[in-house]
């Protein structure tokens, strides 16, 4: 990395999220997640697991390994699996696991086995042979994480159509990279604007304190620019046994997002708040005008490389970023 | 049938427990559920899906050709991949799944995908060829109740073992079958407590209306006998959808049949109600001082024979069998 040959820069600006350090090399093999109605495709690459998993500076013979096994095993299968059944809506499944108590962030266990569930019967088909189609099938079970990747990659396919509208002071882009926390709103283009990247009130797994952890990291806050995640909290409940707090915390998150956003969403609604579509679309102006800053649920990393996830919790994103755009806006549109 | 050669007993007589009209013949493979602290052994068929199934007067050359499919392919399928994986742990799947949005009865959408995805790797593995393995995941996945007959043999499991205990008032047994609606008490030994049975409040699929419903049927109320189902209808608001009204009802049931039961349930438990125990244990004489009776989330069968389910609801059962159990407890113990 010091020789300067390899060439680094934002997953966003390839049409890409990665979850967590979000390294994604030109020889990995990606999901394809296409917005149908805009003609728009993003990527994402495949989700490793808890445990040792790639970052900068973290590249153990295990994580390696098993680098190698997703590429020469587990990301041919799913291909294989996936183009014998013409791909997977993810928005569908997205919408029937917040009835199923997912915030589509860092609550995906319902999410994640409806995509197994849809996978199986065609990996079990397809694949080389039985014993391939068991550890493939089995590692996406056992993961509850397994479509976080698909996922995010299908909030980004959604959140870049409103990308890029004249006027508009909708947020498009978020994303934290563990030092800078950084937003891109529709109508101004591709100007980032970023402040430090907030420590995160997280649940640390047994083992690890606040001392352990790295800022905020990963593309996953895409989740939150499209109306879910934190945003959608009050349809999860039960996320509080994994990030602290009661569940009233959960819907008292919701409710203060549709302070700070737009619209309510179509397709992805909360039964108990009898069945009203998630806050989305963040609003530079309202955030600035209440001073309410978006919250996001997260998984939070290890400060040192190699050793993984070491909590989850909520995060009170920095304000300044959406105060500079404002300032910016202003300046461009003469308000 | 009218030749007298056939022999007919309740499945409950059987330590069996079928959905709906719940037709178990020897030849037929079960499920084995066992509850392993008090060594009971129960047993229940295999769920046939939605559309057409078997039923007194019902074998059309559909319906046995599925069951035959079933009993050659199905069965022996689930039954290699179960004995491969060392069995399923249902209670531990149905906590989850309580966290997920089910009630465990009428709602087993999260249930039927934790089931499947847990059996999918094993059937991938030891099924006889992979279009074998293909066609029993993507049953499994596709049916949204493929989990409700061994989550009922597993709740007839957990309310055996409170059965015959001297003295005791609790309710171990419900069950209708079209005509009758019955309960056996724990202090009260074999003795069936009966009543007409009811017709449910229910949302009708398409095409059908109340005219069309048989009255209230089946052994799956031995759901709510064990604290799940219309006793768990809190953590389940997405359920609405499916059998009417509104999530405030769903909350509403579960707080009504607290003041009905006996304790609050040690493994299931309600993430919006702050992870309270589900209501658990109907206590006869709760339920006739506050004149309160039990209500359950079911399923609503065609009137007539070969056309399967119309329907869902919420039915509240007749009052009198508890209050003649209760005469009866008099009797005997001289109270």
């Amino acid at each position: 990395l010091k020789s300067g040959k390899i060439e680094f820069s934002p997953c966003h600006e390839h049409m890409c999220t990665g979850p967590m350090a979000g390294v994604i090399s030109p020889s990995m093999l990606v999901y394809v997640v296409e917005n149908q109605t805009h003609g728009i495709k993003c990527f994402s690459n495949l989700n490793e697991g808890r445990g040792k998993v790639l970052r900068m500076g973290a590249y153990s013979p295990e994580v390696l390994e098993k680098l190698r096994w997703m590429e020469s095993t587990l990301g041919p299968t799913i291909k294989a699996a996936l183009e014998a059944m013409g791909g997977v809506d993810v928005r569908a499944i997205l919408a029937k696991a917040l009835h199923m108590g997912d915030d589509g962030h860092n609550r995906l266990d319902a999410a994640s086995v409806l995509w197994t569930t849809q996978l199986a019967p065609y990996i079990a088909k397809t694949a080389k042979d039985s014993a391939t189609a068991f550890e493939t099938i089995k590692f996406l079970g056992d993961n509850a994480l397994s479509i976080l990747n698909p996922v995010m990659a299908g909030c980004k396919s959604m959140t870049a159509a409103a990308h890029n509208i004249e006027g508009s002071t909708i947020v498009t882009i978020m994303a934290r990279n563990g030092t800078d926390f950084g937003v891109k709103v529709s109508g101004l283009g591709d100007q980032w604007f970023t402040a430090q990247s907030p420590i995160v009130k997280a649940l640390y797994f047994p083992g690890f304190t606040e001392a352990d952890a790295c800022r905020d990291i990963g593309d996953s806050v895409i989740t939150e620019t499209a109306g879910i995640g934190g945003f959608a909290m009050a349809t999860a409940p039960a996320l509080v046994t994994f990030i602290g707090g009661v569940p009233k915390d959960a819907i008292n998150t919701t409710l203060d997002m549709y302070e700070i956003t737009h619209t309510e969403h179509k397709y992805f609604t909360i039964p108990f708040l009898d069945f009203r579509g998630t806050p989305t679309g963040i609003d530079i102006r309202k955030v600035v005008e209440k001073q309410i800053a978006p919250r996001a649920n997260t998984g939070v990393a290890h400060k040192d490389p190699g050793v993984g996830q070491v909590g989850a919790g909520v995060v009170t994103l920095p304000m300044s970023p959406f105060e500079d755009a404002l300032v910016a806006y202003a300046d461009k549109y003469g308000f």
